[in-house]
């Protein structure tokens, strides 16, 4: 129904995730009609953010710095290290405030059948991290999915033979949860991993 | 949990409807993500529309074109005058494919306490247009909210001394709607406006 530079607006719109066409043409539609000042602010904000943002060189995270702020924060412990699938987790984790030690980002998890391995997930760079510095935890906090299971998996083969102690996160009923509406292998797992009420 | 650029495109992205805290964080770190050219792209489109969309000088509709391509096409009913709120109304009301006359745009609807008076509403440039041209029927496809019954009202008893049919966009129950979960006022009104099952 629309055309020219709003069809195309609405075209990239749609790339975003969550914004199928219905909201990618009220975006566009309110785009067009707010004050011209805030939506051109928009765009310059996403160019400024976008050329900007590069992975750091250290833990692979999307900063604006280089190497990132956490990277360059020494006063955060350095014999922790997060393993994480995407920067985003990194906020989420931050948010919990529960961590202070330093992170690496995958960018993938492993998925032989899509052509991710290894080094898609940044392997190597991880190595010649975990080579220069005194790391003595490695929390694998991926996601308990079949990739996440897999990469899981794999890394911790892979830190057999490195002194360290090699964690994840746990498993189990989440907060608020129904044990009603809980998948039987989540619910067989919280089972298994039960611990004592005093801890 | 953000800073910087990044923060600053949070901000930005808030302001979007339907965009709120979390989404606008979301999107964020899905621009950044994303293939640089794709985000690039989609900043670009957002510039080229917002500095090419303007109000068409006849009917107000947002367009690339001026006069935009309903007041210029000549195929058109040119008897029959829709007045919307806004442009987005045009497409909806287009996609019905019900009508096939020209448009007015009013912008707004009254609402006196906010400021909003026939000035507003772009009720001197509708005058124009009505003097202009051979239009011999108004339909007023306005949301029948009470500022938009109250635009209503007041456009009515303005075209009184015209010579033309002023409509309205009938109201009942929407299809697929449920009695039960009707509002009295709606099913009272579908009541009143109840018609032969002939029609």
């Amino acid at each position: 129904m629309f055309s020219g530079l709003l069809a195309e607006l609405v075209q990239n719109l749609k790339k975003l995730p969550g914004i199928g066409s219905k909201s990618a043409q009220r975006l566009a539609m309110y785009l067009i009609s707010m004050e011209k000042v805030n939506a051109l602010e928009l765009a310059e904000s996403i160019q400024n953010t976008v050329k900007n943002y590069k992975n750091c060189s250290v833990c692979n995270m999307l900063t604006e710095n280089n190497p990132c702020h956490f990277c360059s924060d020494y006063t955060r412990n350095q014999n922790q290290l997060c393993i994480v699938e995407n920067t985003q987790d990194i906020y989420l984790i931050e948010d919990t405030n529960e961590f202070k030690g330093r992170y690496f980002v995958l960018n993938n998890l492993l998925s032989p059948l899509d052509g991710i391995g290894s080094d898609e997930i940044n392997f190597p760079k991880l190595l010649e991290l975990l080579k220069s510095d005194g790391i003595d935890e490695i929390i694998l906090a991926l996601n308990p999915s079949a990739e996440g299971e897999s990469t899981i998996s794999f890394l911790a083969s892979q830190f057999e033979e490195l002194k360290v102690k090699v964690t994840r996160l746990s498993t189990g009923l989440p907060f608020g949860g129904d044990i009603e509406y809980t998948s039987s292998l989540t619910l067989g797992n919280a089972l298994k991993r039960r611990y004592s009420v005093k801890d």
